[in-house]
Parts: structure tokens; C-alpha cells; sequence
């Protein structure tokens, strides 16, 4: 595997642009993006588990339940959720795109980030998508990347080729984050394309296998949106024999897969709202997955946790206590906890109790921006990453007037 | 019933104190309280169901196991928690108590707050514990509210009278709350007397069954703390006659034991780590009373909705947002969203949508510190409230450096 240029425009047959089309008032903000590939593209998508669902992932889940798409518009500054008129704007979105570029508004995958609750409408984004597909070209990444992100302050977005059925393919996503990210299914907007040939079948299993272990594991407010999806089109332009079962290719699919996904996650915790450092909460030596899975959530999660390491502040008693509150069977007096960064490694906690630790050395650790709270359970061999990020006065100040 | 002065020491034959002895270098903090029954009394207690858990618990589990108990010490400072000496500094404490007082050191309710982790200290305790005992008096209840108190503000006091089988009783508590507040099975430190007379039995029964509708109800920030414990205490002094099974006088007191809670309760939301505004949940038209605390509950917990009502933010999304994941099967196009202060109500969604309302009249209704968000659910005729507070820069300072 290797790291390549392009983001979401990486994979052979696909292009993007981003522009600014009026949804947001500033203009300097991009706010729609589009992504198309050549060919019609198996299709995959996970989404969120909220019960108030956005209109554009009721859309989807129609327009993908033949496993095709080759083509996704997304909207950002408005949720387009809790509006009476949110399925016919969803779907005018679609029909948009196929006036435009004669892709079937049934191949048009949807999306829509920001506020919810506030009607969206359509005319700037009807009066905006001819420009939008003139501009679509292999260099437009970082333009879609752009066009997708609400408070997030970075783009985030990677591209890397695997090999496959003795083919070069090569897989690309883009994705935003910021706030609103507890997810479970699926995280806040994040879309993926690759040239492999694989079957939507095959397609839908490694995305749903993935984000069990990537996308669900991040945290930054436990609060799980309503628009969150994960969409990837594969549009088999690599040339490699379809992958149709598992095997050696769709294990080599899986894991370049997993990299794109860890990848994005780490970007999306470090760029959480307001955020200073990320956290990744690293637990070992858990009796079964779902162990580590609930004991490196609840860490993560954890608002006295989180702001204790604002503070890089060692107060590892917090740990303890999120640990001890999670609902895992775990063996409290032999649990273990360290604190890494670039700056090294200091033992705060053995057995369940407290260290001597030199406090200097401590903050020293702790004042780098990327954290890792090492917790070892030393009850089994399975273990499992979260990853959040730190909860900073800017949190409440961007989320105490988001509207305004 | 009617409420009167004395918080906790306002029953028949129950005194405190609360002093500072040391644990906490600021000398103008009280860190040492106190609370002693003249006569013993039929005891209850519900404590955390975090698996890790405050030596002080451990204590108080086999001092308890036989329904009686004369007194309750509680220092602040330290939580005694996660300490490999933990149990042998409880049970010194009650140890204490017993040569100071002649009171059984099995009869005494031992609690600690505080800083987890780091080894608790006796000698200041000893060393204090004569001064503590000579200062116990009727109008002590002030200073042994102090004497928990850690990041509150205020002190949080209650006491009430009621009528049980032709007798006055009188009732009261005290308790601390603040940080670390997200209470499952019981909450952080709250101290009940009462000279009803009750069998023990019955007054765990009239307990167990009130928390879940108060102080489970109540989240500062999500984190449930090792050493949350409501102890009750009735002597038996108002001379009743022993309420020894369900009737109109355990109704009473129950009644009169749900005030005290719901008191609390409220005191220790609006009393939250760094809170500028209380916050009540209250749902209606549930379709059964667990979907109704569920909703409730996560609503107070979403780190959005707190984030929004600190900035006066009428941003009901995230609250619909925080409704649709909690787990709780509702009607999302059913629900109808209102907020309410002193200064009035506004509805902000109908049936799940949004409506027309004025910015600024909800803006001045936001601007109180006191707010309900008012849910209906329009699916049936169970209510929950749940309690909690805002979020704000305070909480991230507060907690960003607690230790130092």
C-alpha cells in the first residue's frame, strides 16, 4: 500500500468540484460539492442510528437499494432535517444533478451538513449546478473537501493505491467531522470512491465490518447526528477480476479500506469542535472485543476526562471512574493506565491504584496535542481504539451561538 | 406538609457539625462534617453502581447490613478512592467517631469526596475529630453542608414536616453535587434525617423506589462518580407508630421523602460544575414512564442542547437530535417542542417540524436561569422530568484544572 495525491479524486474515472453556491452567507465559504464518476459504480452506505433521520439518507437508502450510483452531491449549512419539505428538496437536489449531467437522479447519492430544523432552499443550489459541473475535474478534492465542512477548520482527506487481482487499484475519501460526532453506524459525512471491481454485495460487507472498529469508535460530544453517512462507490475502472467472495482481494480491499478509515477518524477527532489535542484511548488486554470496544468508549467519552486533558492535567482517577462506569465486567484491580505522546511514556496507575509519578514529567507529556491514554485491562489478549479530542472553552463557545 | 428551618438536623434528636481539619489547605473551607442521632436509627442507603468503587462504600455496605445507624462522618478534599489503603482509613474513621461519641463504630455511615486516587490522610481527621464532636449542635446543619462542599457554590438544605399515624415528623437533608454528577442508582453524597418511625425494610423499600425518579434523573456531565451515596437515617423520635408496610402513612412519608429528593435534585442541577442556568427536561405523552426518563434524560445529557441553552440559543434541533438518539422508540413526527422560563413559553417544533416563532421572544424566555424544555411526545400519558445544566466556560476551567 501506498499513500497517493488526489483524495476522492485518486481512482481512475472519478472527478470533483466544490464552489460556493449562497446556502451560507459567507462567501468566501465553499457550501456544495459534487462527485461524479465516469462509469455507473457499485455502491455501499452505513448511516446514522438516529431516529430523526435527514431527509437525504431517506432519499439514499432508495436510490442505493440496487447497489449503483455514480454520482454525489452535498450540501453544507443546512441539515435539511425536520423540514416538512425535506424529501421533495432531497430529491430536487438529485434531479438537479441529472439535468445537468444526464447521470439518472436514481444514480444520485445525497447529503446535506449543518443546521437543522430550517428549511432549505433550492435556488441556489438549481441556479449554481451548472457552474458546479463545469468545474468538476481530477484535481477538485480539495474544492469537494472544502464544500463539505461545517466548523471544521481542516480538511481532511487521503488517497492510497493497494494492489488486487494483480491490478493497481486505488482508493480515496473525503470526510468532515467537527461537532455532533458520537456516531454509531456511520459518521458525519464521509465519502469514499475506488477503481476496484467488487461486487455492491462484497462492497456493503467490508463497509459495514470496518466502521464497527473505525467511524463508530470516535467521540467528540456523544451526541449522534441525525445526517451522519458513510458512502462509498466503486466504479471497477482498476480493471482487476471482480471481487465477488472473500479471499486474498478482499482482504487486500479491507485493509486499504481500514487505512482510509483510521486515517479519517484520526483527522476527525484531532479537528473536533474547539478541540486542542486529540485523544485516542488505546485499551489492551481485554477478555473480549466488546471489552475493549465499551471500556476505550466510555474513556473517550468522558466530559471530566476530556477537560482534564485540556488542562494536561494527569488525573487519572477520572479514567478509573469512566472505566468503572462503562458497563463492561472488567477486573478494576488490575487495571493499568499510562499516558504516551511524542514526549514519552509515564505509568500513572497499576492494579487499580495510584503511582508515585513525577507531576513535571506528566505535563510535560501531556502538554503535546496528540494524547494516547494507554489502558491495560490484563484480563485477555483482545484490544480496541477510540478516538476523541479534548473539551476546550472553544467547544462552548462555538456551540453557545452556532445559529447566530 | 409544610416546610421548616433546620435542614438536616430539623428531626427530633439529631445534631452535626462541620469543621475544617486540614485536608484542604484553604483554611476558610470546612473539609470535616458530622451528623449524630441521639437514639439509633433505622438506616437505608443506595450507593454508585460504578464498578469502581469508594472504600467509604465498602465500609458502609457492611455497617448497614443491619439497618441501623447513629451517625454519618463525610470529609471533602479526598475521595478515598483507588487507594490500596483505603478501607483501613474508612473504617479509622468510624473508629473515631466510636472513641469520641461511644458510638458503635458498626453504626456509623463513613463518606468521602474529592480528588480519586490519592492516599487519604488520617492524622488531620484525628487530630480533629474532638473539636468536631464538642461542636455538635441543633443549628449545625449549615456547617456540616459546608463541610462536603467541594467545587459547589451553594449550600444545598431542605426540611419539611408531614403527618404520620396522628404525629408531627420532621424531615430533612443536606446535600453536595457539582461535578462528576450522572447518578445511577444513587448521587453524590445526600444525607437525610428523619424521626419518623419506620422499619428498615421500609424506609430502603420508600428509597430505592424514589431515586429512580429524582436523583437518576439528574446529569451535570455524564461522568457517574465511584462514591455517590443517599443515606437516610429515622429514629423513630416523632413517636408514630413504626410504619412497618405500605399505607396511607408510608405514603406520607414517601411524599414527604420525594419533596426533600426533587429539592435536591434541583438544588444540585442549577448548582452544577460551572452552571449559569438550570435546566429542566419535562416529557409528556409518553407512551410508557421508561420512554419518558429515557427522553428526558438524554436530552439533559447532550453536550449541544446544554452548549446552546448557555448561549440563549432557541437551537431545538439538537434537541430533537438528542430525542432521536436515545434509544427510546418514539414517533419522531409526533413531538412537539416548547421552551419555557419566568418570562413565558414559546413552542419552537409541531409535529416534528419546525414552526414560525419569534428569535428574539425566545431569546428573552432563554435569557432566565431557570428553563424547562418542554417535550410532548403525543403517544400516550407518562411524564418525566430530568434535571441538569448548562455548559459552559466555567465547566471546562473548573475541570481543565482541578488537582492544582
Amino acid at each position: 500500500m501506498k499513500i497517493v495525491e488526489g483524495g476522492v479524486c485518486a481512482a481512475k474515472g472519478v472527478r470533483a468540484a466544490g464552489i460556493h453556491c449562497g446556502i451560507r452567507r459567507n462567501k468566501d465559504k465553499k457550501d456544495l460539492s459534487l462527485i461524479v464518476s465516469e462509469r455507473p459504480a457499485s455502491a455501499a452506505a452505513v448511516y446514522t442510528t438516529n431516529l430523526v433521520k435527514g431527509a437525504p439518507l431517506i432519499v439514499n437508502k432508495k436510490n442505493l437499494a440496487d447497489g449503483v450510483a455514480q454520482a454525489i452531491i452535498c450540501n453544507s449549512g443546512n441539515a435539511n432535517t425536520c423540514n416538512a419539505n425535506g424529501i421533495e428538496i432531497a430529491e430536487g437536489m438529485c434531479s438537479l444533478v441529472e439535468k445537468a449531467t444526464g447521470i439518472s437522479a436514481g444514480d444520485v447519492v445525497v447529503a446535506s451538513t449543518g443546521v437543522i430544523g430550517q428549511p432549505l432552499d433550492i435556488a441556489p443550489i438549481a441556479s449554481s449546478i451548472g457552474p458546479l459541473v463545469a468545474s468538476l475535474s481530477k484535481d477538485g478534492s480539495d474544492a469537494a473537501a472544502e464544500g463539505i465542512m461545517t466548523t471544521d477548520t481542516a480538511k481532511k482527506e487521503i488517497a492510497l493505491e493497494f494492489e488486487a487481482g494483480g491490478k493497481i487499484c486505488t482508493i480515496g475519501g473525503i470526510a468532515k467531522g467537527s461537532g455532533m460526532i458520537h456516531p454509531n453506524m456511520a459518521t458525519m459525512l464521509v465519502f469514499i470512491t475506488t477503481d476496484v471491481s467488487i461486487s455492491s454485495g462484497m462492497l456493503q460487507k467490508a463497509l459495514s465490518s470496518d466502521i464497527e472498529n473505525t467511524f463508530n469508535m470516535i467521540s467528540i460530544d456523544g451526541d449522534t447526528s441525525t445526517n451522519d453517512m458513510v458512502v462509498v462507490l466503486a466504479n471497477g475502472m482498476a480493471g482487476n477480476e471482480t471481487i465477488k467472495a472473500e479471499g486474498d482481494d478482499f482482504d487486500a480491499f479491507m485493509k486499504a479500506l481500514n487505512t482510509v478509515n483510521v486515517f479519517l477518524c484520526q483527522k476527525i477527532a484531532g479537528d473536533g469542535e474547539g478541540a486542542s489535542k486529540r485523544l485516542e484511548c488505546r485499551v489492551t488486554g481485554a477478555a473480549t472485543k466488546e471489552v475493549a470496544k465499551t471500556v476505550a468508549k466510555s474513556v473517550i467519552c468522558s466530559a471530566l476526562t476530556k477537560a482534564a486533558m485540556f488542562g494536561a492535567d494527569a488525573n487519572w482517577g477520572r479514567v478509573l471512574c469512566a472505566i468503572g462506569y462503562s458497563g463492561a465486567p472488567v477486573d478494576v484491580d488490575k487495571i493499568d493506565v499510562s499516558f504516551i505522546s511524542a514526549k514519552g511514556e509515564i505509568e500513572v496507575c497499576k492494579n487499580g491504584s495510584g503511582v508515585d509519578f513525577s507531576e513535571e514529567r506528566a505535563k510535560e507529556i501531556l502538554l503535546e496535542n496528540e494524547i494516547t491514554i494507554a489502558v491495560k485491562l490484563n484480563s485477555g489478549d483482545e484490544s480496541a481504539s477510540a478516538w476523541g479530542c479534548d473539551l476546550t472553552y472553544d467547544y462552548v463557545r462555538i456551540n453557545g451561538d452556532y445559529r447566530t
